[in-house]
């Protein structure tokens, strides 16, 4: 794996330790090769002596799978470098657009392509993403964000209960998205007790990303205002995803769009009515919780996710997807339990 | 003042500590009569050591001002028995709304009658809310989250930029917001590293105050998609508020119109561009910060709010309110330098 | 299980959810009985739908093992109710302390007894603890402090390195150590941001069980200042714990004794030199991490100790209990790897 | 002020813009000359849109008092250059330690010299610290963790009642602690949630400086074994310290040695009994809360602090020094009340 000294790296290594098919290979970071893992996640139970390693393709190319958590642009370059005999699950944006114009739009770098997007049960159009993911040798591991989003609204869009103007979106998330370079607003004392938003306004990665997902699914160009904020706490991410529900749509008709949707999902749970998602039920695991309420007044379903976002939102994707690729049961050693308190 | 165990009486008594032209005269408690100051506000400096007398109206009458920081139903109570020459400044609910329907509705008690409204600084048809504070004897202080919602989006309404339909509101609040009694679900276990919704889909009680007060402003009745959530921080209110601009509106023109709203306010401060408002910032101070953005592809603006719940969302406008009633300067003794990091 | 609405409950029943050896039998609770899991523990994956029925001793008779997560006092009446052949695993204080004289002292209810003291790793006078819980079929799991002083310093003790005169010890904890129940000073507006100091000057019930341990190390009975403190975090425990040393005594004798006591344990980690624990590298955990420095100006050594609360020094240790009294793998199903960040 | 974009700096500017007698003349940094002061303290009201000058004595020492809040070394320089005729306050600890030998071996850069100390309230024999500080043009601020341990022992030790071997210290300490430059240990995303020791075995800075302290009060020297950790909260120090009482000295005749002490004192306060410290009630005050405690088990006091590491642990000293050296009420213009919840 390439990028293991980072956060979803440190991730992807916690849920392959728990993990009954996979066993570690080479760990490789770029500026901490040859520093001890237990240097940066002293959290890693047996492997914490093991050493970084330069971020070789020659070595990566020697395992069954590969995960890249590499920043965007660099997981293009190695991934180029492997045999196409290697399943490569890149946890970074390099392959998430269809459409390189967005590409180059928000990343301002060359548009590398595209690969097989990796959140299986998105609903779209006739069937959901894990229909490409299936013995597939590339997968492109969603956003964050994305993933909240994108779970919470979807199911509306493919249902035909949603209008696809005007979707509007705020969601919280916890500094570890923020990834582990250490910038002065990121600090403990800085973050701690306070809330702020960033990228505000329709400039922030994830919108282009969002907007084909819940496009796919509305089988019509969607319009997104995305709002997100960074909160006190290590992880989690929390989405409040509003959309107006085209007319005569009823309360237990759009439940129901939502609930059909993710029946026999085990990593996306619809609550039962009255109760609300947190991020801490989720923290750690695989999961996606999801509850919505029909505002009458206004004509908006209000479609609130909660997921951790190095888990579902990264590192426990990845896994899934690998899962899928290798043709092992989806849910492998994947955990559905938070930890919480 | 009545209701000084809770966290809106602490915060009062630390705004008057302050003050150079207020003196504490009783404080009284409701379950707490007899207990010390210093047992619930170990933090009120010279005030920890004063008993806490229980709430009689006949000795309240005997102040110059009387703040009411009681649960929504007392204040009404409480109000009825004060003399028309004493200065009632309520920081509950009951006098906060217009429409008597509407509190019915939401608040299901009978309807108490409706003062003028305690956010002097917000834009109007023709005017502020100050106009009708200066002088007068008993003001209804506004929720906060109405204030800084409203704060946030009543320029653009008041300068006719904003369509009425569809605004859409996401705040995330610290726990103080939720009071003081013991419930499981705000023990500090639960809450720390946890984000979550509540009210959500048009419930919350605020939500028709927001609506009266942009309604106000817009000259047109507001429709309202409104999401609290409860953050991980012990105080502080984060608001990201969108409204559709009309056909044409450009960024200039829309950055101009909030520029001219709060232009010469001392208490709501528009954010120099590139500059986006933290709770963190506003900690303790009796002030709002704001920041907006055009989302062009949506057609939306982005307005996002920072207030200290319990200061310039509570007992800091019960002091303002005060200044006003009483022909003080308006920002007598208030704080606008937060307390951070 | 007895007491599953509770956190020790809740992180019994998360740990079992993982277990390949055990399957999730009755859960009970006392006034919570009727209710779903769910509504307690949103985070407990497939347990959710799960009903709490009453703590019926009868019911649980009809188990293999009980573990018992209730108040001092409660446990020693249901477990006199159960029968010799099921194995019971009391999370609770009853059975933990072998001087009557002490319970009395600092839990001011009658004795009930002691049971074999469930800190597996413990080091004593020519042995550790381990060797009374093989195949036993009643077991006093630690108290949370208890686990992490004991791990701490026994070691230096068994050695004979450190003088048992005047041992110093200042712990912090998670404010999930304090239990469900809703105490105003327990809520997150209050807990957050703040630290505090309880159970100040000897007298908190955790005292007789942290002196019975490491006199049991010592051979000789060793006095003990212990202060607890409460910190602004969900869980986790961190003792910094002092000793002098025996004169004479090397760092390197020191450090050597302590990786002696240590050395084949998977669930307690003496770190690298240069390493200090952290209590967010053992979130969720069944680990304690140590690490320590000999102080020369002063002859003291100074052991620190990082553990989960709920895991190693609750929920984990139960389990590993049980694994021992039914003759299981004493790690099976155990987490060694933490959530972090 | 020099040092003005760090934590201290902008405590220091926050106290002053509540101050009646001062006026913020020249702001000063090092690295961040150019900049506004808003970018990095946005709370800083009506200075947030002064701009940093670099640091030139030439300009300070055009001012009548001139706070240094520069990293350890640099206030030595800077000082050298500034005219007898100016007040310098240095938050710094270049010139706190009274013994070089001491300076040179935890600081390992040239001695240069000592300054009256700023702790004004410091028992000491025959007096207290204040009586130097009075009218002096030089006073060295003490450190944040000196200030906590040192207010909470030294009365014993003035008194004759503590035993000066084998004092025993474990503070935790809030992050700004550690400073504003951005270290990834000190990331949000690692601090939250989680304790740490550091500086463990009599290493930390603080050591010295410390026991200087008590030494003078003990008229003897001391020993310390001091062990600091890290908090997740932005701000406080809770100081635990722990000293052998002298034979037969009794609980009454130790608190009455500790009321004596700070009778009288606006910036120190001995709580109630029954009541204990938080860093909540301190936080943004220039207040120490203190409570001590009897182990009778062990004859050892138990004295906890709570101040604000960045208000009473420095910038709050700072200006109560300076208005001792300008001849100003010592407490003019600073806050005993914090800001909670």
């Amino acid at each position: 794996m390439a990028g293991a000294s980072g956060y979803a790296g440190g991730e992807i290594l916690r849920l392959l330790l728990a993990h009954p098919e996979f066993e570690v290979g080479e760990v490789c970071a770029a500026g901490n090769a040859g520093t001890l893992l237990g240097e940066h996640h002293p959290h890693l139970g047996s492997l914490v002596d093991r050493e970084l390693s330069a971020t070789d393709p020659a070595v990566l190319a020697d395992h069954d799978v590969v995960f890249l958590a590499l920043p965007h642009g660099a997981s293009a370059q190695v991934a180029a470098e492997l045999p196409d005999s290697v399943v490569v699950i890149d946890c970074g944006a390099d392959f998430r657009l269809t459409d390189g114009h967005a590409w180059v739009r928000f990343y301002d770098t060359p548009y590398a392509g595209s690969w097989p997007y990796g959140l299986p049960e998105l609903p779209r159009r006739g069937g959901k993403a894990r229909d490409d993911l299936r013995g597939t040798r590339r997968i492109a591991v969603p956003g964050c964000y994305p993933t909240a989003v994108s779970l919470a609204l979807a199911p509306g869009f493919a249902a035909d209960l949603l209008e696809p103007e005007d979707v509007v979106v705020v969601a919280a998330s916890g500094t570890s998205g923020a990834g582990k370079s250490a910038k002065p607003h990121l600090l403990g004392a800085e973050v701690m007790g306070s809330m702020s938003p960033y990228g505000v306004g329709g400039v922030h990665r994830h919108v282009p990303e969002i907007v084909q997902n819940l496009s796919a699914a509305a089988g019509a160009p969607v319009t997104l205002s995305f709002t997100p904020t960074l909160a006190p706490m290590p992880r989690g991410i929390l989405a409040t995803c509003t959309a107006r529900l085209r007319p005569g749509t009823t309360p237990e008709r759009a439940r129901e769009a939502w609930e059909r949707a993710y029946s026999g999902e085990e990593f996306v749970r619809l609550l039962p009515e009255g109760r609300w998602p947190t991020t801490g039920a989720v923290l750690g695991a695989n999961i996606a919780h999801l509850q919505l309420a029909v505002d009458e007044a206004t004509g908006r379903v209000v479609v609130t996710a909660a997921i951790d976002n190095l888990t579902k939102g990264t590192a426990g994707a990845a896994v899934q997807c690998a899962n899928l690729a290798l043709g092992l049961p989806e849910t492998c050693g994947l955990p559905t339990t938070g930890v919480a308190p």
